[in-house]
């Protein structure tokens, strides 16, 4: 196995090379990587670019490494479409994915400002915070934390939370009828709290979403952080292009 | 200043104390945070519990540190609308932000397999990379890496990329309409090479998105790698709920 002449550095050469192959299914998901030396002499490069190609793909989400065992390949990521407003539950379980909440909590809290302000309340206004973490096929892939007015809450303490989505509970349960959701998403890095939630390192990548549901009437309802692994999770959506139109000077 | 009873930990009260300093601009963007003593003592808990709380919202993103300066708030995110198809200049300057592109370089490359098959090439195939570091106000905020046929990166090639937007270019230098895009959108690290390219630490969260886009007629056309700063932008959108059905059993 031989690098080709390119104008990307050897140890990019390394972890591309090594991305195809695990793209092609040479090696699968969960398949051990070969070890750094046995690379490094596979190539004809030293351990250290070796090295620099696996952290590389390690922060992109497509190996890991487990201390004193190895390097492995992660698993595809899944993925939820973004097109219309859905429960992850929902969405996962049409495609075959085994769903389970873990009901981590349900307190009554006073509003922080930012919860006060999306669901229109006073700052410290009481409010019902609905934790769960979400295991897809078992094993965790979201934290989510939900918060919804006292009244709702107090409903929502009595229904099934680790099988059912909220989104569902709303409309087929309680006759609330469900509009629109602004969405923001970005990307953080996870704390202690979101290490211990959803069994990743302290560091690693988390795609966090903000979400605003309101009634089909235009009532905001339900205000949530979700947080995804970042390995092993991703958004998709479908977006057209408006109409041409002029470009501005 | 004294810290309510609370089920949460200290540091995770002063961590959302803090935040609410930041975001009722108690703080401003910019603006030093007192030395981790002085915070330590106003709330009555140890330097640790405050180095904590401090480790978590630099992790969020909200504050950042320079090294022997100290601690800083971040500016507000600025934020992309998900829900038309545009390009970042676009849609950034409608909104009085100073885009500018810095172009680190246009190649001829063989397409790696996965460029390859969104594109509908055989893998290997030429291609043109563009790669635009995308400056906001004059600081990086996402390496945008694209691929285009030879033909179009040879007519792209003599575009001034450093101020237009590849998609205006198209539908309006090149006559050709652009319909829909398919994104995928997920959190990873910064490696070496994104590290340099945005200016932030390695190990740092960037929101990663793909994006195929295709002509009004259907044929993908231009397959691109955007990488944010995940502690200067955020993507933002609005989701309509499906037609409320049954529940799945």
């Amino acid at each position: 196995m031989t690098l080709s002449l390119s104008p990307l550095p050897l140890y990019a050469q390394v972890k591309e090379s090594l991305r195809e192959r695990i793209l092609d299914g040479t090696y699968p998901p969960h398949a051990q990587l070969p070890a750094e030396s046995d690379i490094g002499s596979r190539f004809g490069v030293s351990r250290i670019t070796v090295r620099q190609a696996l952290n590389d793909l390690q922060k992109e989400g497509v190996i890991f490494k487990v201390p004193g065992k190895g390097t492995f390949v992660s698993k595809p990521k899944a993925f939820q479409e973004l097109t219309q407003l859905e429960g992850f539950a929902e969405a996962m379980s049409r495609r075959g994915y085994e769903i389970y909440n873990r009901v981590a909590g349900i307190d009554s809290v006073a509003a922080a400002p930012q919860v006060a302000q999306q669901l229109g309340l006073a700052a410290g206004a009481p409010v019902t915070e609905i934790r769960r973490i979400r295991l897809l096929n078992r094993e965790p892939v979201s934290l989510e934390v939900t918060y919804v007015s006292p009244e709702l809450g107090e409903r929502l303490r009595h229904e099934d939370l680790a099988v059912r989505d909220i989104f569902l509970i709303l409309e087929n349960d309680f006759g609330i009828a469900l509009g629109k959701a602004d969405l923001r998403i970005d990307a953080i890095l996870a704390d202690h709290a979101l290490s211990a939630a959803l069994q990743i390192d302290e560091g690693m990548p988390v795609l966090r979403i903000e979400r605003l549901t309101h009634t089909a009437g235009g009532k905001p309802i339900d205000f949530e952080y979700l947080y995804f692994r970042g390995d092993a999770f991703q958004y998709r959506l479908q977006i057209a292009r408006r109409s041409p139109t002029q470009e501005t000077p």
